[in-house]
């Protein structure tokens, strides 16, 4: 946070005294830029000496931030805003330690930047090294959780990046909050300030200026919210976008899969967190496993609490089973819902997959493992699985420590996006005087 | 080339009995995508025969390339375009030979897809893998010289990509009759005719079709030409692009630089080809190298050829230096010019390269080992060197093979972009049914 922008505004127009928004935005940009290239060059024990100090202060800042996230909570109740809002926005004593937990963690990963990713040793004696660098500047548009403020400011700066965070104006107390704990961090490694940059003012016209990418100073934008953010995001934005859509995500069930493994990796993988976007949405079950498998698991779903909507096969196993039109093969529930359909062998569920999925993570569940090598090669997602919940994808359970989001795209980063993707790379070629013939 | 979509149109009105050209340009973008699904699964000897073919049926055709190419010589000529734009169209038979060649030595790469990148065995019995897959659809929108055709389809399908070629409409002919060739290997090897696909239309509008990415067909967009092409190319694209502007290029010489090798490597770095991207543009000479090094190292240039702008010392270093202008600093001269100017010790030399430089390719000259490792660490360029010319700037120089271009971005690609930078990746999780607590 820089002294000189704290501003709290609520709409475009200045006030007195005020710099327009535009030029507060470049400033912020130019700010992050220069910060970036002390980042860049910064070792890594000065980077952890920032984060563990930031996750301290946030710890002992927690009277503050919870004073402050009283208040954006009493403004988001009394704009009617849902239950499932205000969860995501509330914070106790055990979240706001949770959080430092966070950046205590992303403290202790490896430092991407400056690892050796390829060396090529030429025959004119040139050794030729691929060597991960920074990205630059990252830009974070986020809605109402506040603890993205700590978790993508830190793994950006594990990354060597600056961050420039755009908190959801109901967050803006909170995560003003969040963000000068981890200032305090930055201050006491001797890190610039402007690592962690978050924008001081509520205006969503802010927004569409980080879209612009600020005249160069944004290399890539991280949307963490909604399918209206993100879509928005990815229509507009003029720099390049790590951006997740939605899962529609399918387990697929093969006769030859043992039934009590098929049962509990069906039911984690839609019931443990029905809010995931690594939750499954549909349920395939092959044509030779209806007789043995297809109604145990839509019983188990039901008996779960999970409302199933299924093709006529799918019906017939249990009358609780309704009917799904051709909307419910595209939909990504994110509750205790899922779609079942009954798929004519391994090329059907595969065509199912690629007409309806959204290249996030699939799961074929089998013991074929000839069906599994060609449902993980063929399925074109960001994570395929054999025999596992859809559930494990996540930056944690990956070993990455901590992700900003998992991407669905295919251009930099794919699949959760850790400290490792938030990083770029370069050639450094040493020689002994030579020149190409 | 697709048989039904082959009308030569010069500008955007539709005649009677051919389709709209948005209509054209979106069933090519359909039938890449189609094609882009059967490629990333084709296995590597496919694409090889493919190639191999393909670099035969050219050779076989060689009297009709040079027949269309005489064609395009004459329109270029009689449009009064300059030697050097004629010299890129012109073929002979040495050079239709030396593109069937660059095809074969594409096939002999290693396959990209399906590469474990990295390996990931979880606590919890998982075992996660980083595979390499291809990126889709690739757009190659490039100027006179028809070889793009040969080189960027066959790069694309070794990676199992799809192929979007758009030709300078001066190269129409010429490219036409490359991608045919092309084609007759992908029918060889019975692979999709819609692998690589020449827009089959001189029309300009369809430039602008490509940038919107078809409807979602293109997933990465290469121009490949002069810097109005390029800025056009990344001000207009909604999807990514590979792409460099240009290479401002620093080599910076220090007194402990063994001035034979020095001469050598700045000769070669600036002249032994002017007009490449890896060109040298700017010569940085450190303040204590000015007594032994400045004037030979000038010399040396204006000896073979060079012009040479320098400031107040170089100017003082031989009496053929004209005095450079702060605009000197900034150009990619891409001739035989270069800018000369002392810097002040290395600090000096980095804030240089850091004001003027493209991020391109830049080398040191030294025998102090701290100074290189700081100068290959702290300049933030695609390709930095120590004691090498920067015309080492090349895929095949690297060992790439080859590459479709330098990209000077940080995202994705950076540097040569040969078949891994054409590629993407997944993650591949194989389980015995854990679920997720």
């Amino acid at each position: 946070m820089s002294a000189a922008i704290t501003a709290d505004r609520t709409h475009a127009a200045s006030r007195a005294g005020e710099p327009p928004l535009a030029d507060l935005m470049a400033e912020i940009g130019r700010r992050a830029r220069a910060a970036s290239h002390r980042l860049a060059l910064a070792p890594a024990e000065g980077k952890r000496q920032a984060l563990i100090a930031g996750a301290g202060a946030l710890r002992a800042a927690e009277r503050v931030i919870l004073a402050q996230n009283a208040l954006d909570l009493a403004d988001a109740r009394a704009a009617g805003r849902p239950a499932s809002f205000v969860d995501r926005l509330m914070l106790d004593p055990g979240r706001v330690d949770a959080i430092a937990s966070a950046v205590e963690a992303i403290a202790a990963l490896p430092d991407p930047v400056g690892r050796v990713l390829a060396t090529f040793d030429r025959p004119n004696g040139l050794r030729i090294e691929r060597v991960a660098t920074p990205l630059g500047v990252i830009g974070v548009i986020f809605e109402s959780r506040p603890n993205v403020t700590a978790d993508a400011g830190a793994l950006c700066l594990m990354a060597g990046n600056a961050a420039i965070l755009r908190a959801g104006s109901e967050s803006f107390r909170t995560s003003s909050a969040i963000a000068a704990a981890m200032g305090e961090g930055l201050a006491t490694a001797g890190l610039p300030a402007d690592a962690i940059q978050l924008v001081p003012v509520r205006d969503r016209d802010a927004v569409g200026l980080m879209l612009t990418g600020l005249g160069g100073a944004i290399d890539v934008i991280v949307p963490r919210g909604g399918r209206s953010l993100v879509e928005r995001v990815q229509a507009d934005a003029r720099v390049p976008v790590f951006a997740h859509l939605e899962g529609v995500n399918h387990v697929y069930v093969q006769a030859s899969a043992d039934l009590d493994m098929a049962r509990s990796v069906v039911l984690n993988s839609k019931m443990r967190r029905t809010g995931v976007c690594g939750a499954a949405e549909t349920l395939l079950v092959d044509a030779a496993a209806v007789p043995t498998h297809l109604a145990p698991l839509v019983q188990a779903l039901l008996d779960r609490g999970c409302a199933v909507r299924g093709d006529t096969q799918a019906c017939a196993a249990d009358p609780r089973v309704v009917p799904a039109s051709d909307e419910d093969w595209a939909t990504e529930y994110l509750d205790a819902i899922i779609a079942c359909r009954v798929v004519d062998g391994l090329d059907d569920a595969l065509a199912h997959i690629g007409r309806y999925g959204s290249h996030h993570t699939d799961a074929i569940l089998t013991a074929d493992a000839d069906a599994a090598e060609r449902f993980l090669a063929e399925v074109d997602s960001a994570i395929v699985l054999h025999n596992a919940s859809t559930q494990f994808a996540d930056g944690g359970e990956f070993g990455f420590g901590a992700e900003i989001g998992i991407a669905t795209g295919r251009m930099h980063a794919r699949g959760p996006v850790g400290v490792e993707q938030l990083s770029s790379f370069k050639y450094r070629v040493r020689g002994s005087g030579q020149t190409r013939p």
